[in-house]
């Protein structure tokens, strides 16, 4: 299992990270311009909330992290801030973000599952690991805002980005083909948030009558 | 000092580990369960308070992070959390929960100063990686949570974290013998945090006098 | 680029260190004074205020956290913690206060900036190293005491640590000598600050006619 990524996996890994950081970032961007936040901040909001979850994975793999030593990835943060601050933010509305944040959410936990194995992470932190890159940089951005993360609320988001990181990692163990774990892992996590989107799913709470 | 850990030392410093995770990460679990959140939730906050001092001393002292490579770590927050989350909350009164954080708490300081000394940090900086191995998973959850963290409670906590990890770093700074400094730097925690429970104590605040 | 630091650069590296380091811990300090906080409330601010900008900023570009080895940093911060417990709160009125950390704002961007440089980071994420250096120390201190942190406060604070880190990037990538950019790059970020001060200057924030 501790083999090192290969040149292949390693474009595959970049991309899937591009990805998921342009989209996490636009969300970022956006609420701070809800906000009614200043450019600057509108910066800083995009670049912690693209690429939050991987650097806090890279730190506990004990990776490089990723975007620190990348001429590329910065700026597409920085991008993604101009763009929201002179765009009208009614391009942007709701329906379209939360999908697209969907997709980046599968993709992104299957990528931090996957960077994980091929460091050496044992299958269930590995998983750990996929689910922190896939929510880690959103609740940093709530925190920051002083809001309620997407931790605290019931819909399904962690839960989402948890099955494509279980699924993923359970391939990985069953030695089942990546070109085909991959898609399917990150499919089923989009599917997933996406019916939770849809039909407003939620996980049950912890209920009273447990404390009696 | 920079001695490397030997494999006696190594296992105990497992053990103990063992110990203030549990502990740790049921008071996160716990948390959850107290605010009516979900499962996934619940195993967030265990996983955060269990393992998130331990991870911040493991960035800050350069060593691999303790949890990432074990198999068994993550799987014991996650199994808390199962616990947690199907066992009746009366089970886990708040005496019962207090008392046990505050053993973890005495033994976690110990730990972590331990840890960063057998790395070649020098005695200051290893008593404040003690009191953040002690305290710093408590503050995370408690950030998450949106509530007041126990930095900011006038009760003896992060102080009795302090006291156990200033004993252990004095011990190693006079070359007493670690089978009897480490025992008693916890228990001396445990007693002062114990004390505080008990009595109800707490640290004077700064005063409105020294602002005249 | 990727140059190691010489012994020189390193030694300048370690005084600005020293003067953001003491003065970002007088605010810490002197927010828990404000907060009625305990003593080891007070140098835990002192602490986080003090290291926690350099200590993202070594993690992020895999640099041995500063403060860690250091014999002296650790106990200057608890010095200052100290100090302000036993003084009067007048004599480190308002307007003093932000003077000082005007200027150690400027000079730990350009230190942070020039670290991240000489560790082969290239120059846009680079700046995003000196705005971390300068920040997030502050950032973290107001998430730990639930008050809305500089990062979402119109003025201009964040962006007088980006001018810095953008002269001191700039400067490097022409080629131009350390000893005359740093000093420039240090007192324009000082002086913006300082403008914003004087004449409450503040950013433009996102604008409600664009949401039409």
């Amino acid at each position: 299992m501790p083999e090192m990524p290969s040149a292949d996996l390693s474009a595959l890994i970049g991309l899937l990270d591009l990805v998921g950081i342009a989209v996490f970032a636009l969300t970022g961007a956006l609420l701070a311009a809800q906000l009614r936040q200043t450019f600057v901040t509108m910066a800083f909001f995009a670049l912690v909330t693209g690429v939050g979850g991987g650097s806090v994975r890279d730190l506990l793999i004990g990776a490089p992290v990723f975007w620190v030593r990348d001429p590329w990835v910065a700026p597409v943060c920085l991008a993604v801030a101009l763009v929201s601050w002179f765009t009208p933010r009614r391009w942007w509305d709701k329906p379209v973000l939360e999908w697209a944040d969907a997709a980046g959410l599968g993709a992104y936990a299957v990528l931090g599952t996957a960077k994980a194995l091929a460091f050496g992470v044992p299958p269930v932190p590995a998983v750990l690991m996929g689910v922190i890159t896939g929510c880690v940089g959103g609740i940093i951005r709530d925190v920051l805002a002083g809001r309620p993360s997407i931790l605290m609320r019931p819909e399904l988001y962690v839960t989402a980005a948890a099955l494509s990181s279980v699924l993923c990692a359970g391939g990985a163990v069953l030695g089942l083909d990546k070109g085909l774990v991959w898609p399917v892992a990150a499919v089923a996590g989009f599917g997933l948030r996406g019916a939770a989107i849809w039909w407003r799913l939620g996980l049950p709470v912890y209920s009273a009558e447990r404390e009696g």
